[in-house]
């Protein structure tokens, strides 16, 4: 292959000879540190350079964007090494994540672009039908923001597009968190978005990560076909009310959200409001576990309860004290399930595959003084596709149990 | 506990000390025959007796069925040593397991019994409609299916109550493989079952296990996501045209069912005939891997392409040959589906784990010359529960791709 005439010259990184150059190849798109010869001019490149990759034979494998600082140290953008990240580049590729999310969706909101699997190495980009929210959470994509940016507006015909610069993975990029408006007006109110018949508040500009969390989706709907018609339900860390709103649209005659967070339940209460369904709306704010313990101590039962916390296993230290505390949270849960009710435990932790998360909440369960079938295995939505190679590593996951 | 009045003098058995007795007192629901005293006596008990199962300081722990022949040699019916196995035992039982399923499901089409996660150790009962299908595969139920017959009748108002003795666990059992009539009339022709928008014919009589699959009713509705009106799509080893069909009425302009058996692929033509689609369906009977490898010579192609196998791998020993026929599946089906289309592949292999199963999936797709996304992971539907403590083996998962 032969480099582009518009190609610029480009830095040239080899893979040591016990790489994996062969899974290179298949689709892995990463490659980590030990697997690179890391000379001195390789460890000087800064965070986001542009340089091909190399196997030990010197073939190009493709173009990959750098960062000596982390683990994985290049992130392979391309196969063809002399591709120019450009406007229609970007194109190219917010195109065919669009068409799978035209696919599946009948209205434009969604997460547009999940990273690697869409063949955008730490990008993530969600939808809110005429609004993007892109996350740049590279120094690569950071760099090309411009292009990105222009693309994504021919391609999707969005009129406004934020930029998000809250992820953790930009500090190691060498990346600022600022973030920005890069195209149109930010959005002054909450945009109100449908899924699963309610309404919910999505807050593009003040709110955690884009918004809202699209991932929840589908476990969203399956905790909605739970409820009979007059059901008390319960959702804590409930966010913006991802499975309350979802269960009071499916009929529940009560829903009672419960987070750390007075905005995200004030974002909840508008939503239950924009869905005509403000009187069966409880927020009840503070410590989701001080408030599991006093629903306990109180003996309230619920129909259908679902606990969806944030990543207490992040990573692999923090993987015991993780279980830990899904196992807590089953086990203060349970009780508050009503008999033949159910039970649904979310864990968006990567350690924390879905067997150890799975026994963890069994555990709690037990100890909850319950017994109970597993009846779903959820994932995050088919708008956060994974590459099959990463796919282990999924990070959602939800459980979701009937007790006796 | 001590025994009512009403049960009979019954065996007791005994675990070793190093026997899990915790783990059945929190819902295991097998003992294996290295954990149990087997004295000359035990090993005499006709498999299906009824015994109480003691723990090593002859503590009562339940009420299980023996099978000194099986590896599995008693399994728990019952967590009350006394309990009385009557109609009233199998009504309790049945009316949790259709309560779930009336919570699920708009119309009584559905698996209502799964064995021990609904507390009915080794029986199985689909319903559809007015009639249930029973399979009573263990020797316990055989000889309580006049119980089990008029609890069923009474619980679910059904009118006719088929046994289907062809599950392989009966040998082992040492029943025998007679189906029977239990209640009413067997019906004479195919019953008409409606899921995801489609008709199937289910022939309870004649058919595979209980006459339809109902376990991947949620994946066939994941499939018809998937298509766009005017696609064509691909059935592999369709049975009755479980994905087939489901295409069809979401838009398909074309669905080609391949299967070994003509009278499945005659009931497909019913199911599509009956949704007013015959003209949409195409059959092609054969040998499935002939089939794939035909259509790849003819340079077919597809934009959703579903191949559902048999278990390839049904056991620890089948595991490597089922692999690899996993892997020869996906390589032989990839090619056939159009740029950017789908590629859904199944496996209803105990011994396949998710993990194993989807890298044989990737594995081939690879080699079929392909990259794909991964979309969706699936399982059997919620009226299959699991018991947590049994999860691990659930036997069905369907791995959705996009291929580039």
């Amino acid at each position: 292959m032969t480099a582009s005439s518009s190609a610029p010259e480009r830095a040239r990184v080899k893979l040591k000879p016990k790489a994996n150059a062969r899974a290179l190849r298949h689709g892995f798109p990463w490659v980590y540190a030990n697997e690179l010869v890391t000379d001195r001019r390789t460890r000087k490149l800064a965070p986001g350079t542009l340089a091909v990759l190399e196997d030990e034979a010197m073939t190009p494998l493709g173009l990959v964007a750098m960062n000596p600082e982390s683990k994985i140290i290049a992130r392979i953008l391309d196969r063809d090494p002399a591709a120019v990240i450009d406007t229609d580049w970007f194109a190219t590729r917010l195109r065919r994540a669009l068409e799978l999310r035209e696919q599946l969706y009948d209205a434009p909101f969604y997460r547009l672009v999940h990273a690697e699997s869409d063949g955008l190495a730490g990008v993530v980009i969600d939808r809110f039908g005429d609004a993007c929210v892109v996350q740049p959470n590279a120094a690569w994509a950071e760099s090309h923001l411009e292009a990105l940016t222009e693309a994504l507006a021919a391609v999707t015909g969005v009129t406004t597009i934020l930029k998000n610069a809250t992820g953790r993975a930009r500090g190691l990029e060498g990346l600022d968190d600022q973030n920005a408006t890069l195209l149109g007006l930010a959005p002054e109110a909450p945009i109100a978005v449908g899924m699963n018949g309610a309404t919910y508040m999505a807050d593009l500009t003040g709110g955690q990560k884009t918004g809202l969390f699209y991932d929840q989706r589908e476990n969203h709907g399956f905790a909605a076909r739970l409820v009979k018609p007059g059901a008390k339900v319960l959702d804590v860390f409930s966010h913006v009310g991802g499975f309350g709103l979802a269960m009071l649209a499916a009929g529940a005659s009560e829903a009672t959200c419960v987070d750390g967070s007075a905005p995200a339940l004030d974002l909840a209460a508008q939503g239950a409001a924009a869905g005509g369904m403000a009187d069966r709306f409880v927020a009840r704010q503070g410590d989701a576990f001080e408030e599991l313990t006093k629903l306990g101590e109180e003996g309230a039962q619920f129909d259908v309860v679902i606990c969806d916390p944030p990543a207490f296993a992040p990573s692999k230290p923090a993987l015991e004290a993780g279980l830990r505390a899904y196992e807590r949270v089953a086990k203060l849960a349970a009780p508050l399930v009503a008999p033949g009710g159910y039970l649904g435990l979310c864990s968006c932790s990567h350690a924390a595959d879905l067997s150890k998360f799975r026994n963890a909440s069994a555990r709690g369960i037990g100890r909850g003084g319950r017994r109970g079938q597993l009846l779903h295995t959820g994932y995050a939505g088919p708008d956060h596709p994974q590459l099959p190679q990463l796919a282990e590593s999924g990070y959602l996951k939800a459980v979701f149990f009937r007790l006796d």
